[in-house]
């Protein structure tokens, strides 16, 4: 049959509690200093390919299109572990951050964690260093 | 006049971009462990109760309503630090979860997390034991 020829699925990607447009959060932490490094998106096919390819692979709902992230920056994301919590709709990925001599840069703003900015009751304050020139990363 | 009825809202919740459904997904870490408890979601009352009461408050889409994390339970969130991401779409609280003689139980169903699936390839296995028979923590 014409079925046959369609790649399969593993039946795990339907244990996702997908939301209305097909997608659940992803947390990227760190392993090691376990620090939460960033949020993206992720749909069936960014999930699959996350888990095949071992880094991390996103849905960006900007581009409208599958972001294997550090295709660009060279930051990629090896993926040590992949967990799903009890509501099955939030992803949390352990991941070793690659890229720029080991600074550990998820952000695209050259920062080491995308969660920077921390309120202080007065205002969000930026609180983390810029390791990176942001021009560096995307050249 | 009227206006200067209404209670003051704090200029800092402008800066959140919030999502069409006047939504952010806010991420429960545990201070000291810095595992990852759980994912919820806010809405401005959530995140500005949060910070006033200096506990976590988030909104249940399933039952409509702000939702003080742990006022069945016993466990509740005392919050030492609020995040916010680059994109200004993502809340990250650093906590100290409350209860249940410090087993540290973020999740209803008696777990330390709520993030005990894991991905093996074959599907996702539960791998964190059960500290608190969930009938107990909603007597």
């Amino acid at each position: 049959t014409h079925a046959s020829r369609l790649p399969a699925q593993p039946t795990w990607l339907d244990a996702v509690a997908w939301d209305e447009r097909g997608l659940v959060p992803a947390i990227a932490q760190e392993a090691g200093s376990k620090d939460v490094l960033m949020v993206a998106w992720m749909n069936r096919e960014a999930l699959l390919e996350t888990w095949a390819r071992g880094q991390a692979v996103y849905w960006s709902r900007s581009r409208q299109r599958l972001w294997h992230k550090g295709e660009e920056s060279g930051h990629v994301q090896t993926v040590l572990d992949v967990r799903l919590d009890c509501d099955r709709d939030v992803v949390l990925l352990t991941v070793r951050q690659e890229g720029h001599e080991g600074h550990g840069v998820a952000c695209h703003t050259g920062r080491h964690s995308c969660f920077f900015h921390q309120l202080d009751g007065e205002g969000w304050a930026a609180v983390e260093p810029v390791l990176v020139d942001p021009e560096r990363i995307y050249r």
